[in-house]
């Protein structure tokens, strides 16, 4: 039985196995449980739904009767960039890294069963390395061959520095591996380069080189080639479910399909079918899938549901939020819609021109007329702004 | 007083100073006793005249009543070259570095105060710094530096593999800087990457660089670019006199003035007036002086007196090896030059036909007529291969 049956349906969210799918194939022969290793970058505490994709491979590693090896990379968070210039490594406390890997566990395990896991920090050894045996590291490689890292050679090739600590944070992810020996590792195309190191160091060790099982990417919802929480484009597993729908809702047309593909399992047939009808449709069944994942088919089907509600001409949402303003000032819709929805002056002036400002169902046509407000009453900007306009206290 | 008029004329054998002149002058100008820097390479334990250049400069700073730093580098070659591709850095016991080390203290004897100096093993502190303290090294330079070494350059260029622990190499040797507070570093000028990186990691730890000086490296006596005793084109401090004189005439002519200026003390006015005239009396001038400054004037003279008697016509040298011959065996003159001397058979032809070859003064002009031998002539080729032909027991 190839890997590929043995994924089934998951095997899709697998962009490459190196060196070659056989070798896959046969460590899966073996009947042995496998080793497969997949590290973690603690400077993150949120999981989102790109970072799922090899954790849900390597649950299935585990399902067949796999060891799961997670390594919480504390070692490269406890000592940071020395050269201060890489701002998404900075240096954390023991404490901040202990809470950090507390947060990712808690919420992979959603996703992986965690206490079947083996769970190791790679401080453990990586701290012990004596200044010998990292010379001996060192010594397997050459500058040459880091150089062909994709992004080492464009900031060569730019004139961005390469600090040399970054030389020899490859060699220590790629040293992780000797240390549990790993059988498989798992990761994103922007690990192929460290992971192929795994295997090199291996083989200096004197024992087989891992397989490597590499996922595409999952672009953000901004359709930018990397999701993540800081970038405010990422989905995370502990967004709650409205948000995530909202979201989901939000992702490029472009990438509708590239999202059901990695990130829902509907399947691969009714996937093709809605990509050919109106995308609309097809984006707000996706998103229905992202949450149904997560929470629930129950969930997906209400969030579905309460988004289209929205949609529909004159039906309110079921959550208008409260707008607190001085009823007794003069307004104008532009002063309305600027105050309510925190929007530009020339931003607010637009929408009214626009038409898509209405105060209780009427419209605001004039932007500078003078509006009396009661309070109590809806504002309404385009689709989707909504406000209930309260008395100040 | 500036640095120059401190060392009169040992200021000669100074290639740069780096910053600036003006940095050794500051530093000369604080009156403290300045820590004055001198690494030693442990895979060779011939110390040449070439070795001797740095060593003659530190012995200034040790007059002048500064610390000369002697430090062991014992860790690189307890290490060695994990890639295994350096032969010259071959991995040495702990008993041979120490053999090895006392080789070096005892030879440099005769041109430092070795008691008066600071002796360090840069195992000392190498062996001891953690993985956190090697990648805060290795923050402080970036790739683009490493390769602007010209050796390293040249080598990235033509695809000859640089391993990653040079580097590491190159980083350790400025760690030995900061370790040793060192206020200057001696070396040639195969050494002024290193002794610039060690600037840049004293800085990094908060202390004031080190002032530089570097000085010119000599030729082998074949005029090669690299004196060393592997490739027997060197003179070594332990050379005995009589070799010494002999080796030192074989310096290429354009050379002589280069020896003169490093390896003598002869006065510049002098040097010049010789090299305007016959070279060959400015080339055993230079060998005599060399003898003479390591084993005495009285040496030098005696050494050049017998080397001229071998020139003068018809006299011998006095110690002419003996070479056995089976005299009853039918010699040629090609064939008794080629035994004699270990000579191939053209070359002792054509040393033949050049009329080079006498036995017992007599010219043996036909190469393949037979020569009659008894035992105890003389058989000279050229002017200066002497062997006393002697019958084999």
């Amino acid at each position: 039985m190839s890997w590929r049956e043995m994924f089934g349906p998951r095997a899709r969210t697998v962009e490459t196995v190196f060196p070659a799918e056989k070798d896959l194939d046969r460590l899966l022969g073996t009947k042995r449980p496998l080793r497969v290793k997949f590290g973690i970058d603690l400077t993150s505490t949120s999981v989102t739904i790109g970072n799922e994709i090899p954790l849900r491979i390597l649950a299935r590693f585990q399902e067949l009767g796999h060891t799961a090896v997670l390594i919480l990379g504390d070692f490269t968070t406890l000592v940071g960039d020395p050269s201060g210039r890489d701002k998404t490594r900075p240096v954390l406390s023991p404490e901040q890294v202990e809470a950090n890997g507390a947060t990712w566990l808690g919420q992979i395990g959603k996703v992986l069963d965690v206490k079947r896991a083996e769970v190791r920090r790679n401080s453990e050894w990586l701290a012990k390395l004596t200044p010998a045996e990292m010379v001996r590291l060192a010594g397997q490689l050459t500058v040459a061959q880091m150089l062909e890292r994709e992004s080492f050679a464009k900031r060569y090739a730019e004139g961005t520095p390469i600090h040399l600590h970054e030389f020899l944070y490859c060699l220590f992810q790629g040293y992780d591996s000797v240390a549990v020996r790993s059988d498989v590792e798992l990761g994103g195309t922007d690990q192929t380069f460290n992971l192929n190191i795994g295997r090199v160091i291996q083989k200096h060790a004197g024992m087989a080189s891992q397989a490597c099982v590499i996922n595409p990417l999952l672009e953000g919802i901004d359709g930018s080639a990397k999701m993540s929480k800081s970038l405010g484009n990422a989905i995370g597993l502990d967004t709650p479910p409205k948000d995530m729908f909202g979201l989901a809702t939000r992702v490029p047309d472009a990438l509708v399909g590239k999202y059901f593909r990695l990130a829902t399992d509907v399947a691969d047939a009714e996937i093709e079918r809605l990509l050919k009808g109106d995308v609309w449709t097809a984006k707000k069944t996706m998103a229905e899938a992202i949450v149904a994942r997560h929470y629930g088919a129950e969930a997906g089907r209400a969030e579905r549901e309460a988004f289209e509600r929205v949609f529909r001409e004159g039906e309110l949402p079921e959550d208008i939020p409260d707008c607190p303003i001085d009823v007794a000032a003069a307004w104008s819709a532009t002063t309305l819609v600027r105050t309510a929805f925190g929007v530009s002056g020339a931003e607010a002036r637009r929408l009214v021109e626009q038409g898509a400002v209405t105060l209780e169902g009427a419209r605001l046509a004039d932007p500078l007329a003078e509006v009396k407000v009661k309070g109590g009453e809806v504002l309404r900007a385009g689709k989707r702004k909504f406000a209930r306009l309260v008395p100040k206290r």
